[in-house]
């Protein structure tokens, strides 16, 4: 990067964590099965088991785009209906991809605030669906994105309101966790809490923006939807042969809670960056901060600025900024971004 | 691996070359752009249009039947077919992910041997097509494997007569490379020789089998077929954020001429294994060994004794056993290969 | 009909016209080669390049929805998203038809009133829509239903600006004309002036619904859409082998004007309907009436109660019904549901 | 038909039988609901179910390829693959149609005889199929024609045999029978006797080829395939809205034997062409005439002869000419053509 910018466009412009780097290069030893059965795979599994308190299974993937599709595709027919946030990622940023994995499944945006499912909407949705009518989708899955696509981020209690409104009508519940550990962080509670126990069926979790590199992975917590998953993926070109430096990325991923550390340094961040903006009447925050994403409103004149300057962020309209804060973002780039922010404020 | 077992099953159960994994390690550096706008992804365009003497288009993959798949859907129409060799990879081992991409895009196979596609079957399947029948799959594209799917590989010659009879029909050309730098130490051409200059319009470039460790790519020669491959790895959910990590992968690959060195490696060993076992009268090759692949016929109580032994292999057929040999694989292990199955044809 | 009832359901309970039966009857001659390259679909598609005074295609097709997924698979690419209104038939009634037909084409509802698509929603979306950016889905298509989901029609001139601002951005303009004929009855114009003269591309033609009885139509005036439909009709068993049976319903259809007879009559019970409901304080009408529908508010008591009385009809809330009118219903049958709404809004 | 032309192209050219076309212009009275809850579908279905002596469902579908595909993508996953012989409709005629429907399910034509599936490699197949194996389609269903595309007739004892491999594997068994009364008045067994006691778990039961002329039908005799079906046929587009047309037409087609009585015109025609080509030494037909079709081989020159000769006709080859009989193929049609074969073979 260049010295002279600042980088706030996303958590995957950043390095991966030195540990799942010398994870990898540690796998790289002697000869192993392909296409999952080594033995890798198999402690991830069982780690993950035990860091989730549950017997559930594990399936890498190169991408959350892939987590998300592929899930929502194992959780029901190609008559459905997935419903989600307006701004769920699945909905604004994944090219169809859900349409594309789920042989024509629908994507069902309702309404909610800082990027969640309203309760009320979904019953209100739900209630007039028309199950069992042919020429209706068929609701199959509620999709929550964990944290949220505002950087807001569900309490355990919404989940389960949420999940249990869903179950209720058969649908599975699917978690969209690329900012998965910035949420666990944000809220303390165990993994164990914020997804099964709380309702979710299936989950996408998120490695990439969190550290990670090469792999995101699925996690099945209700085995009736793990039985077609090895088969999804494959006809997805989406399993490695070498899956041991996939599974090695994982597990490094969680052990000694890696993970946990490194989201609550980009939640550390974005805590700064938000108290920052606070105190500066020109700026916004359009939603709480609660992982390591910002969602500021300010002028166009001082967008414009803090982009001429060589702060690096993206535009989610011409006067809505959205910053990200990563694991490795330094406090002292935060106050260099609060500066500027501050003296075009003032201009 | 265990030291009383031989590996023999497949290339991709090895080891990554350490100049790859060195690459990796050496791409976490600073920020970077996601989504492949990065520095390394540029690089990776540029030096392999060098390569290969063509301005070309690469696009990193996951794995190879990714790669497959998505190349044969950016050729052509739903309404399509595509001919391959009844051994090719793309029909006996890839989940109907060709169907999947393609929208169900039909997989047709045709005669041929030694793993090939005979010129004159396809001269005959295309003469009785039907195109611009409305009842008939249209022909769209030819798969080539190379090195092929039973260890053979095609002559410069073979692909430019199969690529002039598919072109004068308007169909693509599309060469599955999962062994590609095998296939090209065995000719000792070049990379331009044996792809634009034969006729291919888009090449799978394996990576993962010949020293790789998560990443293949889609190289694409003809740009017309270019333009749409973005979407189509983008809705398949394919295109990993942090990009620099896999274009980082293929650039050790082809730099230094690592490719053709690991895969020379790979074919000396099966030329050391094919001319001791051409030297064992109860075992019979059942093809050219070309590239890094045996397959080997032999009676059941062989195989079986071979396998209770530690011999780690595949077998196609109770008769038919699958060796592959690694850049890794050492004279010695294919000494001791050699020597048991020696044993075994006298007990 | 149970003579207790009065049937205001759906214009597809309704009779067949028995000049249709009589075409269908008199097809019954001789033999004929089989799908649609007979003597009667040839003369359909001079009749309709006659009627709509250009030289277009015809496709007849088994349903409209049929004929909306097919219409809009072939105006665009899988990775696309098709504008319409939140009460467009494609959104609310098709079972993901379009994204089945369309490969995961994703259906994408704007705002608007009256079941229109509204101008400034569409350049607002068009706005952002992230042309040529891999992870959004690539807009291509544009819907519009004439006459609206809500009973009103479109204006010609309402139709040409919607038209320029998505040809301005290469999309296809879509019409379904479901119910086609009446919308072109309350306006007047031509069958030209309707469609491509206003900028439609493609045309789902209903028939069914205005006295057809097995088969509607695609209709297409861009011939850049029209190469691939056949093959989109034979993939998704859509080509009947008999089809003269199925084009002499539509060549009656248009000979000798019956679909404007028809359509007349049924606006013309529409219109009796809509001014008795205009009289009776109980009872709102929620959009102009110009066509065949009518949305109406009451109360829960009142619509149960009428539904107890024998009327047919479906609830599209607890306090909206809709009414419609057929080319057969008679104004006898009008006024015994304005007696009956009447006297319900006393009690 | 010019009066100068034999007509023997296809049972598809032929009329619609009078008491079908009767029964479709009866079915126009008064209104009744549609999508198939109308009360000649429900006698259709109580019809049906005494015809096949078994409770079952009726889908009236406009084309056989629709029939075909909805069926077998109902018997399974996307992942699956699905056993036909080389000349199965679904494999040579239908243009992709059953990877469409089926999400890329896989057509995989295995050897036989006569346009029959055989036993051994049907067995064979099943044996290396690699159930449960993530990288291979995975068998879903068995898809026998009967008739056969080659003019043959399987017995039940054959159904039943193939029936029992097919289960014995958890494969469903899918009856393409497009020429369905023709194989049944061949073999004068029972309609149950040659579906569902022979194992047959879901049929295309054929109309249009035989006296009908908008719509065939799936019927399933497995209720757990029955479940799904009603949304296969309304995301295809394939359910009519007046459905009481299509009905009709099916109801009329079983009443009184009329499919049988039919159906044994045509057949008679054959045996009356095939008696007359044993005796002509120059033609030679290279399957069994159990049926309405002829598949004839003559040399180049007298195939030509005839074409100019005004005989309408399909080659399958230079020198294999198709000769279809329909219901109303007359004895003196028959013999105009075997007078233009002999004069043609002295030639």
């Amino acid at each position: 990067m260049n010295h002279q910018t600042l980088e706030f466009r996303s958590d995957n412009c950043g390095s991966a964590a030195p540990e799942i780097i010398e994870a990898l290069v540690r796998a790289n030893q002697g000869s192993a099965v392909g296409y999952g059965a080594d033995a890798l795979t198999s402690d991830l599994n069982a780690t993950l088991s035990d860091v989730f308190e549950s017997k559930l299974r594990v399936f890498p993937i190169p991408t959350g785009t892939g987590a998300n599709a592929l899930a929502l595709a194992a959780c029901g027919t190609p008559f459905g209906a997935v419903y989600c946030s307006p701004e769920a990622h699945i909905n604004t940023s994944e090219c169809n991809a859900v349409g594309f994995f789920g042989g024509g499944l629908k994507v069902s945006p309702i309404d909610g605030i800082d990027g969640k499912v309203c309760p009320v909407s979904l019953e209100k949705n739900l209630t007039v669906a028309g199950f069992g009518q042919a020429h209706k989708s068929q609701p199959v899955a509620l999709n929550l994105v964990q944290a949220t696509d505002l950087g807001a981020v569900y309490s355990t209690e919404e989940i389960s309101q949420l999940s249990a409104l869903a179950h209720a009508r058969k649908l599975s519940v699917h978690m969209d966790g690329a900012r998965f550990a910035n949420a666990l962080a944000h809220l303390g509670c165990s993994p164990a809490e914020m997804t099964w126990k709380a309702g979710v069926d299936i989950l996408s979790l998120g490695v990439t923006k969190n550290g990670g590199l090469l792999s995101d992975a699925i996690v099945v917590f209700n085995p009736d939807i793990a039985d077609k998953i090895d088969f999804h993926l494959r006809r997805g070109g989406m399993i490695w042969s070498k899956m041991r430096f996939a599974s090695a990325q994982i597990l490094a991923y969680v052990e000694n809670d890696l993970w946990l550390r490194l989201a609550r340094q980009s939640n550390a961040a974005a805590q700064q960056l938000a108290q920052g903006i606070n105190r500066i009447p020109a700026a916004r925050l359009i939603a709480p901060v609660q992982a390591n994403e910002l969602f500021v409103e300010m002028s166009v004149t001082a967008l414009d600025r803090l982009a001429n300057q060589g702060v690096l962020f993206y535009r989610r309209g011409p006067e809505l900024a959205r910053f990200v804060c990563r694991w490795d973002t330094t406090q002292e780039e935060v106050k260099q971004l609060l500066a500027l922010i501050e003296t075009g404020s003032h201009a």
